[in-house]
């Protein structure tokens, strides 16, 4: 196929897009690959859909290979299958809800759980039918509080979502293991650098679930690793709760005057100051309270406090994920009316969790979550529950209870692997993929079950797998660009040679046309620059910002009689005598798809 | 590629889906290609999705065949683009429109031409940049009243949408001529019947326009065809005003009493009787008054009067085309309250358009729209305005004025074509195609203009034109389906060839799989009906539903060596041997192949 510049639909900007912060972002708009329709929503240009389609090959070759069925799901779906699950609320203003001129409800779904596991209670009904995987790539829908970085966080995307249907575990466990591989094939054959981290489920539901990452720096998750292999999302990074402490030896706890002192680093000063001891006070031996406002899906909100070290910040992200499907936030000033015994500041452990008030059902007002890191029986010094005062010596477990523990303090650089597998790295990467076993979650809330060999009824095992699809194509122009522009693998790029014709001499568009024909007929994809009135300039600069990976330049060399091939990602070039050219050239790119496995 | 029935996510039923009234819609879900998620909203399992596929990829074919460009919308769009056109109101309620978190209004589109003209004005800037054709398949969205017949009139569909743009009308018309042309051999290649009408352009404003309707009488849209070739939708009929008559010798205007005659055939026998002439009166002498209710997209509503033989009907269909993009209903009793002057059933001329009251403008209160067919200077029997009269001898001119005309009254089989081409026959069919010449509107709302030659800024000319993707695959259905299933064009079929396994001797199966696997290598695609423990008459009954265009039974035969090879739309069946089968069945596929041009 020939595309010709001088009629392809696409404009090259030389300027950033406005409000574009990242590479993909930038690049994708400059070279015309897609443009913006509203925040997070984004029209694919011609260049951007070849890209996109050759993606989604991949995907579904990949899907094929382990015995998924394609199918194709409405976007707009009625609200009940969601309302069955709790979902219609759990999603919260993640949600886009409309209503049809019946006044029903309706969403644009954002995953498709309800309605795979609805169709396969219609088709399927005996073991027989099992084990079966399904897939769809299709457009979905989040309405995002902060669409961002292009592509990378959008509201309108594109996403390939698989199901597996199983009668037991070992068969689920299967299906896992089937797309995990194929996730890991779908990602080497893109050329796509990737990490598996182990993964929270969240609005999912579900147990086992891991996220497949590409690394980079401007990626909103954070997750980490240990020399050793441990990888995980920070969310889901998950320590034991320590042994307990032999609390004997600790003195009865007592009130110490701190005026002031509402920050950890000033009532570290005053203790070693008011209360010296042998070793100095630390950060860490202060017991930290943060209240937070957790607002339920349903609107409900509550309070609770979390207790943890002073030397650590809460990472909220975690608490989050620890709490899904509510959202958290520091409670604001007007969230403590209700509670005067908390005095911001100082607060302690007399008037929380077990220690506090009740609500109707007994259960406590401010539930009180303590750090998987601190350990029963350890000491503390903490809020003393009255202005300008602290408590020396509050012993958890003997001197107060809590309601729960939650991962809650933010990982750091150096802390010890869970597993034991060595000292942390943290960096930070863009979700790219996510495959859950989510069991019997779903098919208990629809109703899917399946006769078994003995004509038992069972409910069905799911699994739930998703790639993002428009994503990928925006984590590859972050991996696959340089100060030029675009820089694609050849089994992606938008074509296999990009031929640039420059100079006045008519000779030269008619050799570019030719190897152009010549190029096409030997099976490649070539986009020629056949623009007239452009300097060499413009087409030098478009040349690299598109991101073909081979150039072929016919220009000033044709009096010699040779043309110029670059190598777009090796900045390499040599000139080839025009006769041989086209040969050369096509088994150069047929040599680079074979070794990228098209 | 073989698809084997025992894992297929697939299930055929023996009875019509409750609700279903057509064939397609009764028989795509009995073979399981569809599924119904909500009204008019449906799933497309795996056969369904290849079919559809396979549509797609020859529209995409025909579509690159006249310079086409490939481009993807969001189906998610912001309400400001539609507002600057007014199709945000003019769609009324016909429109899904929803909120973000932030409340700013979206849609999901029914049709892009404001995000192709936006988008074009975004990259283009000069003549030199056109002309051009833009397109994409894409799913569209239409919160139809009354969703039916399954794919035939869904809210959420597929279609293929393209777009020319043009510096003069000349490109206008030859894309819109490349347009209709790639229609042709888009139907022709699916072998799909069609027939292309005179339409009308509805919402989407603009000038010359033809719909390609598939003819069926499950058909929604009404055409009419004369033996010389003159087609035409039922809407878009217009006959021109006939001349006007010398109205010279009918006497002057008098009242008669003709009680409790509020119909025409009441009227006409109260005629004959009370003033009998050398004619006798017939319901063609009356002119009957219609009261209608007009509701315009921005919520107004208002009453008109239409005039009309009374030996016709009136086709409000024609009505709302005509006022377009207004909604029409015959006047209710409440809609009479504010004009005591309407004397219900005696519906005269004095009191209706220029005879009638004004509104503040100076315009008639009641519009008055008189049916084309009736000529100036002609005499008629018309309500007396008075409770049980009627009036003799009022002269249309004469006596009365109307505030224009309009094509209101239905056409009968048997009237004259327009353009004299003879008898008019009318049928049914679904709109399957329809193009457009939109002409400047778009354009000028949203600001579309490039430079000339001469450095002037000039507005675009734009054409539309749209292909119902998912609703061809329903009348593919209707047109090549049997009592006993369907029955697909080998260019759009699941499969070439179905094998069905029949009979407990295991050399059977391996035979099927055999020949499937041979098959597969020849490049068939094959679908073997590989379960176990079904009788052989299910297995042939869902043979012949699924519609595969070949079928092969591996049975009873193969004792003495041979498979039966069936051709499921001729119902003829031959014995093939075993050893030649492969070979004799892949020349019949291939020869099948090219002669349906793939």
């Amino acid at each position: 196929m020939i595309t010709r510049l001088s009629s392809l639909f696409a404009r090259t900007l030389r300027e950033d897009p406005v409000g574009a912060e990242v590479a993909s972002h930038k690049l994708l708009v400059r070279a015309s690959y897609i443009r913006r329709v509203a925040p997070g929503i984004y029209t694919w240009l011609p260049l951007g859909l070849a890209v996109l389609r050759k993606i989604e090959a991949i995907v579904r070759e990949e899907m094929a290979a382990i015995g998924a069925q394609e199918v194709h799901f409405p976007a707009l779906l009625p609200a009940e299958p969601y309302r069955a699950t709790n979902r219609w609320e759990e999603y919260g203003p993640n949600l886009f809800r409309l209503q049809d001129r019946r006044e029903n409800d309706y969403l644009l779904a954002p995953t498709h759980e309800e309605m795979f596991t609805l169709t396969v209670k219609d088709l399927f009904s005996s073991y027989r039918d099992l084990p079966a995987i399904i897939y769809q790539i299709q457009t979905k829908y989040r309405d995002e509080a902060r669409p961002r970085a292009g592509l990378i966080r959008a509201r309108e995307f594109v996403m390939k979502d698989s199901y597996s249907f199983d009668i037991d575990d070992e068969g689920l466990e299967k299906a896992y293991q089937l797309h995990r591989d194929a996730y890991e094939r779908i990602f080497n054959r893109l050329e796509l650098d990737y990490v598996i981290c182990q993964a929270m489920s969240g609005a999912m539901g579900g147990s086992a679930s891991e996220e497949f990452l590409f690394p980079t720096p401007i990626g909103e998750d954070t997750f980490v690793r240990s020399p050793a292999g441990y990888t995980a999302n920070a969310e889901a990074v998950t320590y034991s709760i320590p042994e307990p402490i032999d609390a004997g030896a600790v003195p009865p706890t007592r009130q110490l005057f701190t005026p002031e002192a509402k920050t950890i680093a000033i009532l570290v000063d005053q203790l070693n100051e008011r209360a010296p001891r042998e070793r100095t006070w630390q950060a860490a031996d202060t017991l930290k309270h943060l209240v937070l406002r957790v607002d339920e899906p349903n609107g409900q909100h509550r309070l609770i406090v979390i207790g943890l070290p002073g030397d650590r910040d809460v990472d909220l992200k975690r608490v989050e994920a620890a709490l899904a499907p509510a959202e958290v936030q520091p409670a604001a000033p007007e969230d403590f009316e209700d509670y005067p015994e908390l005095i911001a500041g100082f607060i302690g452990t007399k008037h929380i969790g077990p220690q506090g008030r009740k609500d109707s059902d007994g259960n406590s007002l401010i539930e009180y979550l303590m750090d998987t890191r601190v350990a029963e029986g350890s000491a503390w010094v903490t809020g003393g529950d009255e202005n300008d005062h602290h408590s020396i010596d509050v012993v958890f477990g003997r001197d107060f209870q809590v309601d729960g523990r939650i991962e809650a303090a933010e990982i750091l650089a150096g802390d010890a692997a869970p597993d034991g597998s060595g000292v942390l790295e943290i960096a930070r990467g863009i979700e790219i993929g996510h495959i859950f076993q989510l069991g019997r979650k779903y098919a208990q809330s629809l109703g899917l079950n399946v006769l078994d060999e003995h004509g038992k009824s069972r409910v069905v095992t799911m699994g739930s797998y998703g790639i993002g699809v428009s994503r990928i194509l925006a984590a590859l122009a972050e991996e696959y660009h340089d100060e030029h522009g675009l820089c694609w693998p050849i089994q992606v790029a938008p074509a296999h040679v990009y031929i640039v014709a420059t100079g006045k001499d008519p000779a030269i568009l008619e050799t570019a046309t030719t190897l152009a024909e010549q190029l096409d007929e030997a099976g490649i994809e070539v986009i020629l620059d056949d623009r007239a009135k452009l300097s060499a300039g413009v087409k030098f600069a478009d040349s690299e910002l598109f991101g073909v990976p081979n150039i072929v330049v016919v220009g000033r060399g044709l009096k010699d009689g040779v043309v110029e091939f670059r190598h777009r990602a090796s900045a390499t070039r040599e000139d080839l005598p025009v006769a041989e050219a086209a040969e050369v050239i096509a088994a150069r790119v047929h040599d680079q798809l074979q070794r990228a496995g098209r």
